[in-house]
């Protein structure tokens, strides 16, 4: 079968196409204020940082989503990362559209004005983002909207003693694109820009020289 | 103190500033070929899918990485999803530069030639993306790489009764932008498209009044 790629000792691998699964993606809550100024709120998975100068995040959004036109229209956003006990308003945000209901009224949620963009934050949620639109990337049946972070803005329950947003206190939800599902964060794996250097390690190197020895061993059929 | 929020019941919200903070990122390893056609791995957490058809991924790199001009030439790349037990070489990837070290000889990973892209992957990795370079966005201090999937490949062990990747088993790696630390996947939280229609029921919306009548009852001080 042509679909199924085995290289050497490696995982026999097989092609699943063209297509957008890929992991782990957020679960992001886009904040937006239509053209009466009701305030809207919509889930989305399409999102990430896009640059450290200027402070750069993005989400992709299609265009008969109702937060498209509001961001078109007013040029920000807000992004709101839903706590885990926050699972069921942040996939309620993701079915309905605010053409049709009042997401906020519906769900309960506050939306609080940002003072700084003129888009709306959803106050129970611990970790925001507050983003002027920077540029409008056209890619095929998803817009690209690149907004420059003006400000974060986190719960004082969620920060650590560095006064940073504690990714163990946010408890953040990833969407999973395979099974669409979402999962929590678990166990901490290694610090980062420290725990790859053991790679040069003796202890790493002779661990590889062993394997190595032991492949050729086998390949000689001794 | 004016950095600091409070709306009503609401938890207090702290200004943090115009950085590049918010949850959850992902740790994916971008394999690309040099111009004398080195193989080169590098990680990076600034990447998500942005649009479905057609379908499409991103990268953020900095001008100064070795990545950045092997994209630029080759109009191409892979991305590469490491497992919990590969965070060490992931990390590695992402502390050394291909114009000083051959990282795939180093960790002992191993390059492997797409048949699609000219791009190598990497084979012990469990989820790769086969990419050709449709945009280049320069953003700042961050180019960003839009590319069109042209397969994603999955190793067999990983895969789901749907053959679709199971995130369970290929155990994705979170890039924690506060204090820069890996993290793994939790627990299942729901159903996406499905979980959140119980907004909606009688029991929710009477939870929300129950609610609503108490803090009235609050604030006339009864």
């Amino acid at each position: 079968m042509s679909a199924i790629t085995a290289i050497g000792g490696l995982n026999v691998k097989k092609s699943i196409g063209s297509r957008t699964i890929v992991f782990p993606t957020p679960t992001w809550v886009v904040g937006t204020y239509d053209h009466e100024g009701k305030p809207n709120a919509m889930t989305a998975a399409w999102g990430g940082i896009c640059c450290s100068k200027p402070p750069c995040v993005y989400v992709s959004l299609r265009k008969a989503t109702y937060t498209h036109g509001n961001i078109m229209r007013k040029r920000a956003f807000t992004i709101n990362v839903p706590s885990e006990k926050h699972v069921m308003e942040a996939d309620y945000f993701g079915i309905y559209s605010g053409k049709d209901v009042d997401k906020f009224s519906v769900s309960g949620l506050t939306p609080v004005q940002s003072s700084l963009v003129d888009a709306p934050y959803v106050g129970e949620f611990p970790l925001i983002l507050e983003c002027k639109v920077l540029h409008v990337i056209e890619i095929g049946l998803h817009t690209q909207f690149i907004g420059e972070i003006i400000d974060v803005k986190a719960d004082i329950s969620v920060l650590d003693a560095n006064e940073l947003p504690d990714i163990i206190k946010v408890k953040p939800i990833l969407f999973d694109t395979g099974n669409r599902r979402y999962f929590g964060i678990g166990s901490y794996l290694g610090k980062a820009f420290s725990a790859g250097k053991e790679v040069q390690s003796n202890q790493y190197q002779l661990k590889l020289l062993s394997r190595k020895t032991i492949q050729e061993v086998h390949l000689q059929g001794i």
